[in-house]
């Protein structure tokens, strides 16, 4: 059952303008790192299509938790976007898909190398006739370079960009981030890319062809693993719950559960006083270089921290200017005052009636600010009324094509793509 | 000793313009949010100047790994800016700031909550005088709201977002992401809302202010455990290395190091064949749905898999198409073959001759690709020919600047920022 969270505000269309309205955004992305892409740019107001397979659509369609006609998963990041479904394998289907895309500003896709091309829909072919088109795309290591027919998905890159490596306790094993992070950063690259080129096209008047790696997403990301390693030759090691230059900033277990406590050279003597610790204070190693000495101090600290509840150390070292906070779960997390209270948690409503609260959007702007907007599409929900105001279709135009089959929805794939 | 990695390229001023070519970004940022926010910038193009404190400048000059007088952690983040130094405590540094801020597209900053209105320089004030200005600023908990005023550091929204709580051992403690990924995010997001703004301001002529909340940016990259919880009431739990709805992809030990294997209904029967395992394909229960009982099978596929080594595995189980990788340390992963060749990784060379070689940019575009350009800054590099070129000054009105003690540095700060 759903949890009530008070006060979480309702998507609705009304509302400022998007920084993006009017920018329309054909989308062949399924699964993750595309759909996040373009739920970016729906939450900024982009007019986003997304041309799903007949064969069931999104895969992520499927991936429900218990509720058959449901998905969570799909829910959250195709909010705001509009649904058509076209058969590309029928050659009616193909021919409408093409255009659209002689009406797109964007296009994206995360279907793997070589795809498109097969379709006569690359990058080269459409700008032809759409010199405008910018054209994104997404694969696991590039469209070119070596590795340029490899597939690349999230739990192979966290494990090849060194991410895991570096996630874990260091007396254990390597552990994944505990979200698809080398998809949503590969989406997130990808936004990031379609807007710079938006941007440069208001100066230029032309598209360009984007190509996003998730694997060099990924070490964007670790940029500072990365050059303690390539400056020094030392190779980064997993911390657990603390940081490598911050090494008594960690999780700590209270009598009560867990917590992290911001430990620091600046406040070590305030710290040593709150816990009666005057012997380190007097002790001429251990007075002023804490970190240099975590290993000495972590297990004395710890055994500390576990004496007392998490309401009195938030008593006695926060009450002190120490930072620290609990480790919520995230059902705490969704609840936190400042989410609710900046209307940054959202409640969609589907055309089904089904209710989804999500993760807003944190693309804050005074005059245009990134919302999420709607809830997501029904398969092939917006057929109709999209290609009419894409392609300023009639009824007679649009019964033609579905008497040609190109709407018709099929049994469900595996797969869902092409 | 800095490691020779071969084939890396070197980062050169020459090439292609970027997207953001002609936009000038004064950056008053420091550590990591901000600072990560104007690396994407400059790796766009964009003209960054980074004001910094007389003090010693941005304080992760002073981060090192054992070499007082370089820093590879600011030297990744701050590649491609220039630096000028300015004391906006003397009166004629503060009117120099106003000026700049005047000839800005975009002012970036991470000071916290009520810097710039005492400075005299926040929004409103400066959009008076220059209304296409876009002022971004990242705080913890955001500009408004019931914790506008609360310090928010990585560890702390690690923590608070829940993300630690998803991250780690199911039998272990709550395990931190390996690299700074709340500062990182927030800096990915804002630098998300600069280039929403600067694409909106080309329609409106208008600036505006963006008001990034790390919390929000976190909560957006863990949106799929959000709506986990929010659909179902179900709270999402730490996993280790495998992923809540492939819960056999996961990290295993070989004979000779850990791999990730992905395993999954899908291939479920060749890895069977490959284990010579019938047993289970014979099993009326564990022959189809072995996500569904991967509580019974874990430990057995774990003893499996340590029986052979990674290249055994490699050969036999990825040779038949099952996705498997070995999980690379930070070394090994800035050497993969199409991360050299592909031109991602860049040496960079400083004002003092000091190497970095750093991770690139993933904004891969044809015509306008971001790029490292050049090194990050000698403290104060750039005060001359950036004043120069921002405004004009000539060597007369810089030097009465200079004799105002504007540009003079003073001892090191701990804090480093106003």
């Amino acid at each position: 059952m759903s949890p009530v969270i008070p006060g979480v505000k309702r998507a609705t269309p009304d509302g400022p303008a998007g920084a993006l309205g009017g920018v329309k955004v054909l989308d062949f992305s399924h699964a993750l790192a595309g759909p996040y892409c373009t739920m970016i740019l729906a939450d900024l107001g982009a007019d986003v299509l997304k041309v799903e397979h007949p064969g069931g659509g999104d895969r992520t369609r499927r991936f429900t938790d218990g509720d058959e006609d449901f998905s969570a998963y799909f829910g959250s990041v195709n909010r705001g976007k509009k649904s058509v479904v076209i058969d590309l394998k029928n050659p009616s289907g193909l021919e409408l898909a093409k255009r659209l895309a002689a009406e797109a500003d964007v296009l994206v896709h995360n279907l793997g190398p070589g795809v498109f091309e097969r379709l006569g829909m690359d990058y080269e072919t459409l700008a032809a006739t759409n010199p405008r088109l910018i054209f994104a795309q997404v694969t696991g290591f590039g469209a070119d370079g070596p590795w340029a027919d490899r597939t690349g998905v999230d739990p192979v890159i966290q494990a090849l960009s060194g991410s895991m490596s570096i996630t874990g306790e260091p007396d254990g094993g390597p552990v994944r981030v505990g979200y698809s992070i080398v998809d949503l950063s590969g989406g997130v690259w990808m936004a990031m890319d379609v807007l710079a080129a938006l941007n440069e096209r208001h100066v230029s008047g032309k598209g360009q062809f984007l190509d996003v790696s998730l694997l060099e997403g990924m070490m964007t990301l670790m940029e500072n693993a990365v050059v303690r390693y390539t400056y020094n030759g030392i190779i980064p090691e997993r911390q657990g719950s603390s940081h490598p230059y911050t090494k008594l900033t960690a999780a700590y277990e209270t009598a009560d559960g867990w917590m992290v406590f911001s430990i620091s050279a600046r406040n070590w003597k305030k710290c040593c006083e709150i816990w009666g610790r005057d012997d380190w204070l007097n002790d001429p190693v251990l007075h002023e270089k804490p970190e240099d000495n975590a290993d000495i101090l972590r297990p004395e600290v710890r055994k500390i921290l576990k004496e007392h509840t998490r309401a009195y150390w938030q008593e006695h070292m926060g009450g002190a200017g120490i930072l620290c906070t609990p480790i919520n779960t995230v059902a705490e997390a969704v609840t936190l005052e400042p989410l609710i209270e900046r209307g940054y948690m959202t409640t969609t409503t589907d055309a089904n009636g089904a209710d989804l609260t999500v993760a807003g959007s944190p693309l804050r702007m005074s005059r245009t600010p990134g919302r999420v907007r709607a809830a997501a599409p029904i398969l092939g929900e917006h057929n109709r009324s999209q290609l009419k105001s894409w392609l300023g279709m009639d009824d007679a135009e649009f019964a033609r094509y579905e008497a040609e089959g190109v709407f018709e929805q099929k049994p469900r794939e595996t797969r869902g793509f092409w």
